[in-house]
């Protein structure tokens, strides 16, 4: 049977759909994870959907990961800029890793313009909304095939 | 009848396939124009495609597309870095704008890390391939909607 | 009846009274506990009071406090420099918010010159040892009549 | 008999509640004068109050403080992110010195960031609006005690 | 009858015709106001026209020209690369604001390259020796047409 | 007789009057060049005038200007800031070149504050809106002279 | 009887072994144990030691030893770059500090190159593998004699 | 029968030995073409030599050498300092690249110092006149043997 | 008969002796202007000497001094670092200069360390004490002989 | 027979245990080296102990250890900041290079944060005081076995 | 009879052909020696040949070819980086000075693209392997007849 | 008998009164020295002169005046900007040190700006050709008094 992606959402996203919606949306992360299975199964794949606001859990999860999982997908909201630890811990995973924003972040504050993510991720998408961990999980099935 | 979506492709693309195949994978531009076409359709949408080494020539496309097209689904490449004319283009064309890039550049040199496209646009993708092509034109088919 | 006063405080807060009292003072975290209930009972107010070494307390507490409290006075210790997830989950909360220093970091190191919280904070206030949370409250009070 | 606070005030202050009300209130240069002066009675301190355009009034009028009074409070205005002479005459005045802004200066433009005389201020208040002075008045009284 | 144009000029202006010829030209600051009289009469215009080496007097002037001037055309020398004090108070003027030099500053000293002016002004124009004060009142007499 | 008046647009200056209309204003190219031509007339001066989206044309115009012009007027729009090649062939002309942007550069993104231009023009006018373009020739018909 | 030693590992270091065994060598966090109690049971020091994930639980640790340890040897691994909050404790804690990397981080990515916690320790030992931590140790009890 | 070399050349080296002679010497392009093909000819190879002020036609023309030359000389003039399009077609071209600058960049403005050229050559040469073609081309014959 | 020296000094050297004494030294400006006279009776020259917190009273001074004295020895204080508007005034003046500081700026403050008044400057000399007076005024005397 | 260790000593150093003894301690270059033996010893190596304050000496000692040493432990004083060809001559002997610093160099002034020879070095110790010489030469025997 | 030319090398050429062969080839300074001597000879020229480890030899040698040589030809090596000396003695030497690197400085680290000696060359050589001091003792010839 | 004051010269400095002469004057090092002897006859002092291009000499000679002289006089020429080592010297010897430069260095390249020596120097002057020398020894006999 096939290994299960990881969607794994940082710290503020228990909020979507309540907070900032001309930014992030009204859609909240339960319609996040609903549309997440719903791409998966098209591919057969089974999803572990985490939300958190503690880095540590986050990490946590990324080490339950490795070997378990075919892949991660990720937000990593705010800690994309600042945590170094989360960059190591995916760097340890040894798994394909999508890096997913709601909004498009290159078009906002400067202090969101660099990820410790990216360079350990194979893509990055932004500014397509929840649309983005769909398209994320499905070139992960792509690459991973 | 709906207008057409432009997808435009920057310099060095007309080399899709031959060059370093390890960065940007051995699909040609002929194959990003099919399956723009083949997703296009799939929302009833018309494609107008083209590739140029000239910064006027996207910079003319671009103005075409005011008011005759749905929307600029752009893979810059070499210009995301350095022009502004694109930039402003884009700006004027009233028009969604979806950026894409093959390969990841935000894990690549420093140089590929600033865009002066992403803050006109409404979406980043980077690093899914030629699938990114597709994630586009469908993310701004569900946008237009 | 009135909403409360969440007044939150940041990371090694619970060592004040202990930790180098040339700079910090000698009053304790219980001393600023009493001296915030007292300043808000003078507006009528209650104050819901917390430390925590943890990020994702903090930001747990500032979620709890969307909708039920009437503003925040937030010391984010260390956190003010480096966390824009604390950034993040003030400016969702949509309430007033200060942010009080007891020592006056714009006369200390340089990494602590910058803060990811003033620019979603009303007020600031730094280096008016413990009396600082008093005038935040006293102006909290003033600014949500 | 004890000796006076100087309330200093720098440069486009006499436009007080004629410019620019979203950022910096409705109230006049004469209420501040007002509210200092009522606040300082409450400790039983007279105030010296001065307003001016020139640095080298402001500079003046340290000088004069120095020995006469008991502590500066100054909101310096623009001269806050320029003025090194002012810095050097608030540390030569060998007085407590708090530094008082309006409106949040931590949340508007980068210039105005910086300051010359938070290092030789014991405490710094920003966007509190008035308030701020009555806050420095109260708290120089308690230090000085 | 129609509000007279403010035209104030920085320090050293006082010098002009006698100061580095090369770079400022032959013609003095007398030849500067004859020719912007002239220039506003065209327009039926009155000119207020000062000099001076003192930054709050430049202050002054512009707040004096607050509800009694029609705009300011500014030449404020050395103060326009280090003074926000003159920033504030034109932009506290609700004034429409035109900066000139007569030199060429982009060309100049890297120092020179930097207005904290031009933000606050509609126009601003350089090099073109005295005529630019003519330019100046000229585009302000459409403007508040 | 006397030699023409070159005068060059850059790119997306063929949308003026279109593209964002706050900020360039809702005159077209077609108004900037009867202005030119209406104003050179007045010095008995001859325009040649070129808008174009591409460098090569625009420095291919400049190359023809050497010896048959008596004069540059330039808006280089977004190559301002980027061309090092106009830089070059500007300078290589040996004429006089003044520097044209309707509107206030100096006030909008950092970007565009940085011009390539300016070190080989003797004049920069911006935020003028279209009347720019007559004080540039009015000024280089006085310096010609 | 004498005070411990606190041994404390920070972010990832529960993976040692496992992960980038090229860069962190395949011995286990085990290990690293192992040899910190015989190599401080040589100078008759007992260790507590403890591996996190989370900031604030290495905190709590730091806290728990002011007072009860006789020094502090602490790997901070990405919170080395990224940590004020450790900064602040491990001042607090008024103990002596030894920091020690694995690998050489002053020959590894940029971001590693700063480290938060090196102004507050006393000295600093990278690339020895985890012989680091013996060393550390050995100089630890060499100190406090 | 061997492949010819590619000498291409950026924008504005149409004017050389007009332009700027105390910096570019008194030879003109023709000069340059003749003293290339004169050196080729001595290793038994063919020129093929072009200029333009286009970088899509200096791009076309690296694309067209793309297994047909048997190495490229180019003096890329201003496009060195702003062309990752350039560094993106030489990289393609799978090609030993020699980077050819008549006057010594490196002693002039600062904006010249920086090339995207150098990290795609073999070999970099500045300031030895016209005769640094020469020597690249030797350099090339003595490389490709 | 010959023309005086200018001896000027900036802002709060008023204060000298009196503040900070161990920076500054315990001698007055009475004693900097008795040692400037007995210097320059040593070479036959006149002294005017001035001290003012104001920058326009300095530029004035300067301005006089133009054509009607030998030189300008100037202490700048804190406009030192901050007065592009005393540098325009200093060149202005078409003297020989030099600037005198009692402490050794360089060693200071990175704040002190940059000086727009010695590039228009013959001499700097720093931390001699009030002797770098002297020192300046027998250069001076030297230089214009 | 085994090779030696070379240990080698940067400028200065000659001065231990006289210079500023609460940086560098009491301990003179001849404890070191006594140490450096007694600690070799242990291992079976022998000790090649140098001092220079001449860049070139070292350099040659470097050359020298080439082929003939099994490993280099450094301290190169303050040339760690500044030497290019230390690093060049340390990455050509092929040697595993150990660098020691007596005090924590990283928690001292800004320009001793850099090392050129860190990206060359196996490990780095910096705080260990002359212990740090030995721990450098116990891994260094470590790592050669 | 002709002055001859100083051909200079700076720390860690005399390692020549041993020392990484990947970027500086097999060939010994013995080699590059004949290599020059013979390129010389066909100009009728001598040549002084040295190499050292040592800033002050090559200084020393510098200021011998005052007066004595046609010109300098020098590979400063790691000198390039750091030696504003080298820079002073060669501008002291008044004579022609080209710059030969064996090696592509430029496509290397960072701290290998700016260079002390470039300012004051007539030309610089980078990446051509030995050929490079060659083709600067052509140039040399070629300028000096 | 009182100790002698040693002068130190750095590299270059042979050259004096030979190398641009309109930078460095027509004087020679001999000059340099009779002027040093003739004032510190004055005061009674004894002057030991050196001068080397070899920084390890500059640094000899300082260990050798630790104890046996009463102050240095260094113009440190190039080394003044890149020599950490000298730095430690100076600052190893705890002798009142003053720092010469012949030339204005504050108004040259921004090279020459940075100073190594200045903050462990008493006093620094500059641009006082070699009169500076004399001031210095004049200075340091005052200070040691």
């Amino acid at each position: 049977m096939s290994k299960p992606v990881y969607v794994l959402n940082g710290p503020n996203l228990n909020l979507l759909g309540l907070r900032e919606p001309e930014i992030y949306g009204r859609e909240t992360l339960a319609d996040v994870e609903a549309l997440c299975r719903a791409t998966a199964k098209d591919f057969g794949l089974d999803v572990i959907f985490h939300q958190s606001n503690a880095e540590h859990e986050l990490i946590g999860w990324i080490h339950e990961a490795r070997g378990t999982a075919c892949g991660i997908v990720i937000n990593p909201a705010a800690y994309t800029h600042t945590s170094i630890a989360l960059h190591d811990a995916l760097k340890a995973s040894d798994l394909p890793v999508f890096e997913v924003h709601i909004s498009n972040v290159h078009a906002r504050e400067a202090f969101r313009h660099h990820s410790y993510v990216s360079p350990v991720a194979i893509g990055v998408i932004a500014g397509f909304g929840i649309s983005g961990y769909a398209a994320a999980i499905r070139r992960l099935a792509e690459v991973i095939r």
